[in-house]
């Protein structure tokens, strides 16, 4: 077996020290005699299993007491929608930050609810930078502002926090819970699909504050009311056991690296070695603002187009998979989440080097 | 290691062939270099998985072109309220029938969408038996007949299928569906949870006619959109890819076994065996009407409640788990779903013959 380092945006890297307790667990979970995925999620086997991820994720991110961590399904294009379904009450709109793809979807979701104010936009800009908060058009009506710390396809993220005063703050943060540090006590709510920092697709994680729940519109579906999902602790159906074990094997990962803190120096480090190689190289190209570039998803461009497939084959003939850029922006994208070992971005840059010489 | 024989309703047992397979593949699937739970979706192992997932399901349960059979999130809750929103396209209402737990909660959710007519019930009867067709009090502008084959808590099945004309029929096969065959071009819609039959939980078999695609309620969210999800082959965005890597294991596990023929041979002779036990008992007693009697969730109490422990005690000690019935019917529960080897519901009756010789 030869593990490959695989740089796709998510579905993405797994930390191989989970894969291979999850292969451990796989037919006898601490001896039940029971695989996780085959528990009844009323059992006290998997409500250990469960509450002990919560509690973890809890500690990691410093989460206030005041707000509720959901286990859901339907990853963030639900949120999208469970946003002003459940935020809106009676509000007219939302302020909504457009800087990327993903920001798009979710602006687009929103207007089917309610009145989106586009507080700033970038996208003239072909989404290179994030806008300055003296740049934010807020309204004082707004039921909440959204935003995307980090768009994925772009490789955009916000150096700051947004302030909106009181209004409420929802964060998209699929791409970049649990790559660092965050205040959580500044968000009205956070979400995130679990399959780039988290664990596998099918999970997506809310962390909400308790006086935002309840008061959804009318017509919002009972499995989309934070509500409902809150007062039976993600249980109001059965929810997706197997990723939620994952993702409490991945919490533990990040708790026995030191935590958001260590996790943080870590992609830093990861982060600035590959955009300093793409920086010194004159022969790749990053279009984004220094102070906006993503630590988790590296777009970078090569001279000319044609030199992409040869790129991508003596790439994955390194064993270093899955770096064609999205459609949408062109060239490659290299994502560095938690999962992917600094030896990973190591050999990315050694490659690059090495192309460079030989095509450059 | 010590596999046990775990009755859950759900989740539930998975074919301990499956478990092995996932548990060698999980770092690397064939050759990748990857976990199927780390990579991208779109590329082109994962596509190949998901392809052969989806003609092999097609192939088991024969259905039909002009269907599209769609892998989603949220579980049958989820459908509750996706059924009426993407099928009731200007009808005053829809036709449901009662005729158990699960029933109602489709009831009580479709009944925030529309008028829902309730063509017949069971409920006095405590769930034990199921509707004749002539009871049936079907309205002929009902946008659609919506019923439950096989209630998971109350153990009663439907012995036919409900004839209702030209209007669609849509079932919440969640506990059925694998378990036999079945003609899907007598349905319009047919959707399962995966948890019992098909894989993990976390993953939706849906199953839809393509002329009841389009023309959603407003504000259906987009996930939430048949049409969406059909248009983009269920990978609008991230889709559950481990789980449905897991249900491709299990599909190609029913083949291997012999289809849905064989399946059901088997699972009808385990039935028998448990039901043939129970009513020769005189000690253990089933109240559903023998031609509804559920092949798949067999509840039964014992004379007194006060021996409910000891027989769930007695049971964990020889390896039979989760046996406890659902709160709302008391007694016991045994489910035995696909996986269950007929050695397990052999092990259950060995033992329940035992229980009754020092307890009877």
């Amino acid at each position: 077996m030869s593990r490959v380092y695989n740089f796709s945006a998510g579905p993405a890297m797994l930390p191989e020290s989970v894969l291979l307790r999850a292969r451990d667990e796989m037919l006898d979970w601490q001896g039940s005699g029971m695989c996780v995925a085959e528990m009844s999620h009323r059992g006290k086997e998997f409500m250990a299993i469960a509450a002990k991820a919560e509690a973890d994720l809890r500690e990691l991110l410093g989460v206030p007491a005041n707000y509720k961590v959901l286990f859901l399904q339907g990853g963030a294009s639900t949120q999208f929608a469970m946003v002003p379904m459940n935020l809106l009450r009676g509000a007219e709109g939302a302020d909504y930050l457009n800087t990327g793809s993903w920001s798009k979807k979710a602006i687009a979701e929103a207007r089917r609810y309610g009145r989106v104010n586009v507080a700033a936009t970038t996208e003239d800009e072909h989404f290179t930078r994030a806008p300055k908060q003296s740049e934010l058009k807020l309204k004082s009506a707004a039921a909440y502002l959204h935003y995307t710390p980090n768009e994925t396809i772009e490789g955009v993220e916000f150096p700051y926090v947004p302030d909106c005063g009181g209004t409420p703050l929802v964060a998209d943060m699929s791409s970049t819970l649990l790559s660092r540090p965050i205040d959580v006590s500044r968000f009205g709510v956070i979400y995130a699909g679990a399959q780039k920092n988290i664990g596998p697709a099918g999970l997506t994680i809310v962390i909400v504050r308790e006086d935002l729940i309840g008061q959804p519109l009318a017509g919002t579906p009972t499995m989309l009311d934070y509500k409902i999902q809150a007062d039976n602790d993600s249980m109001y159906n059965t929810p997706p056991t197997y990723a939620w074990y994952l993702a409490g094997l991945v919490f533990q990962w990040v708790k026995d690296l030191g935590g958001l803190d260590a996790m943080a120096v870590i992609n830093q480090r990861k982060a600035q070695m590959l955009y300093g190689v793409i920086d010194a190289s004159g022969f790749y190209t990053n279009p984004v603002a220094p102070d906006a570039r993503s630590w988790m998803n590296v777009p970078f461009t090569l001279p000319t187009p044609d030199l992409d497939d040869p790129f991508l084959k003596g790439a994955k003939a390194a064993g270093l998979t899955t770096l064609k850029g999205h459609r949408s922006v062109g060239g490659m994208r290299a994502s560095i989440y938690n999962a992917m070992p600094e030896a990973g971005v190591q050999a990315l840059v050694a490659y690059m080097a090495e192309f460079e010489r030989t095509h450059g």
